[in-house]
């Protein structure tokens, strides 16, 4: 088998077998294919794409090229959640205990990534002494004494994987759909999980700024899932403006604490409690979605999913006192941004918003950026929302007091108009 | 300015501005542009093509990247001839005496290359003691003496082109019509040339295997000559069946002389006579092809061409003698191939015999191989010409007794039908 006859193919419009995806894959990760007809080869998939057998084959050769996480002596169906990422996105926080509440066993491996904020794992460490790193042994059993644990991705995920991408991020290859698509499901996949459920993010904020390609998205990765048996359920959902109130790492975090005591945002509780159901559904615990959403609701009220993520703060060293006090080390500078005129919040651009928040420092530019996480944005009101002059909009936390550019990046981001608009969180599941 | 946003401008389908053109040949030709960004442009413009002013630009930043031979100091129009490459294709060793012989300067520099033969340089080679190297002070000192000098390409003739040529080569990204195009227009204008002669050929034995292809190919050649102020004229041959009866290097040169004594194949001297008629014209000793066309007749007649080719070869070292006697080394062996019915030869496959005539050694397969000159195919018959059964199609000059598997090659090669047909040499010609 050549490399080169593998480029010849793809670009001249035919499906690549199984074997040759190996070939490509495996001798890539290797150092065997050389950098330049693997760039080729990128190029001609984004021209000629891929059909679903053949990302399939992609998602398991890069899956393979590194660990496969094995979670068998974890009891139950393990359902892991990915979101494709957005501004002021905390739901994993929440919808963990939440969902090993109700008795889903949750093994969650999570990453640190770039942009406007941290990831998960760098908003968990907000929570003074958390610890993301523990062995495998120690990581399963964990899930198996209290229900849920969180670690971050091991170096060894889907390297080859991580090889593609970083040449995808120099050649202008990133944008292609089966590539994204098996990028994100070999991860899932290697992190061991059974079955999985899909935020796909569309909007301003989101990677996917149209709901078509968003939708294709979905279905390629849905369709990756059965052809590999990983059972896959994909939410479209909304990420014009922010999720929630919070953007920024602590800040987010408390946010997410609320919505685990009932008293969080509605946006942010709706979509917990949506991928929250289709996770109890996966993992077995309900046969309907309505049966699942209504014991997601009861342990919200009863304070079970409130419980379940003290332990999982309390079993990985963490001061789970801030759960009950909320009191997070706060920035230095607080500064209000006003409504210049009355009527009605139109547009809350989340793209803008991600970088003022990056600006300030809450989120990395690069691997090696330090995230400040104090900082960050919070706002008061959300698209739809009645509005007065001189009201506060958004409020600015920051350990710079120069913030003159980011307070003017705010107030062009927030529009006002004089009829009431918004549009539904949730777009579309598709299974 | 990024290379990134390069590709992604070609990606999406924008013409590259020369400044960027410049930018990516440049840098890629000194090594700052990566392979691997360079292969997925390289990719991009497969799909997304250039267009004419694009591919000028191209061409002029590949032509600059090394030397740029200064022919000023030779007085006239200097024509240069480029053929795309065909079996049995010994024209550019007629042409160039019989074009000089009417007054038109020749300073020819000619490659070696790889294929079923030598390039023209190898095959002068077959003329003992023929030298191809000189400095560029001798070489223009030749052609002012005698009217015709020939000798090897320079080392740094366009490296850009030749260090993106062997990317396209591992890359599959050779099969680019604007890509071939500055490519060979490149070293043309490197050379020095004022104006162009294109030979374009196209069939089974050509590198374009349609005619829409290289029509498209040859319109991209003669437009980038206009962008670049030097005028190009293309011609359309025929390649389906080799050109004259030789294959091989000193078969090819004795073939050569013989058409220029007027005793060659028709096809060779059809196609010298065109090809010379627009090279004569375009060096402006001709008002019309008509001219141009009786001028070249006549000395052939009268003996002037080929007394212009052995005063090339007396300049450069080589033993006229042969010129006369026409005696070259002959390879040890000569097996007949016999026709097995009678009819009209319908078909003589170009592609087969340069085959054949590679695994007699007559061609390189890789840069280090060394040319065996003696052997090669001689043809008895051409397409259309009627043959009875027994009757001798082809002989095999071979230095190894053992090529049955060569035998059977030609035998499947040469088709022989009821009806007698035929296509024209010259399909077109476009300026």
């Amino acid at each position: 088998m050549r490399m080169y006859d593998i480029i010849v193919k793809k670009r001249d419009g035919y499906p690549l077998a199984k074997a040759e995806i190996d070939f490509f894959v495996h001798g890539y990760a290797n150092g065997e294919i050389p950098d330049y007809q693997a760039s080729a080869l990128l190029m001609a998939i984004y021209f000629q794409g891929m059909d679903d057998e053949e990302s399939a084959h992609l998602t398991m050769a890069m899956a393979r090229s590194g660990d496969m996480l094995d979670l068998s002596e974890i009891d139950g169906v393990k359902v892991d959640k990915h979101s494709s990422g957005g501004v002021g996105d905390k739901t994993t926080l929440c919808l963990i205990p939440l969902v090993a509440s109700c008795g889903v066993p949750i093994p969650k491996m999570s990453g640190r990534g770039l942009g406007h904020t941290g990831g998960t794992i760098d908003k968990l460490e907000a929570i003074e002494g958390f610890n993301v790193e523990m062995t495998k042994e120690q990581f399963i059993r964990q899930v198996n004494d209290i229900g849920l644990a969180i670690i971050g991705q091991s170096e060894n995920l889907a390297p080859a994987d991580k090889k593609l991408y970083s040449l995808r991020d120099v050649t202008a290859t990133v944008n292609s759909i089966p590539l994204i698509a098996s990028s994100i499901m070999s991860k899932k996949i290697a992190s061991g999980a059974d079955k999985i459920v899909l935020d796909v993010k569309v909007g301003s904020g989101a990677f996917m700024k149209d709901v078509n390609s968003a939708r294709k998205l979905a279905k390629t990765m849905v369709e990756i899932g059965k052809n590999v048996g990983k059972e896959t359920v994909a939410l479209l959902t909304n990420m014009d403006e922010p999720l929630g109130f919070a953007i920024g790492n602590a800040l987010e975090v408390k946010e997410a604490i609320l919505a685990l005591k009932g008293e969080g945002p509605k946006d942010l509780t709706e979509l917990m409690l949506e991928l929250g159901a289709h996770m109890v559904v996966l993992g077995e615990k309900a046969d309907s979605l309505e049966e699942a959403k209504a014991m997601l609701k009861t342990n919200i009220e009863n304070g079970k999913a409130l419980q379940y993520f003290k332990r999982l703060v309390e079993a990985q060293g963490g001061n789970a006192e801030v759960i009950d006090t909320l009191s997070f080390k706060e920035a230095t500078y607080q500064i209000d941004v006003f409504a210049k005129e009355a009527g009605y919040v139109a547009e809350i651009a989340a793209d803008e918003l991600g970088r003022a928040s990056m600006l300030l420092g809450a989120g990395r530019r690069t691997k090696d950026d330090v995230i400040d996480l104090s900082v960050g944005l919070y706002l008061h009101k959300k698209v739809g929302d009645r509005v007065t002059k001189g009201e506060v909009l958004c409020t600015i936390h920051a350990n710079d007091e120069n913030i003159r550019h980011i307070k003017k990046i705010i107030e062009n981001s927030i529009q006002i108009s004089v009829e009431k608009k918004g549009k539904p969180l949730i777009i579309d599941v598709i299974k």
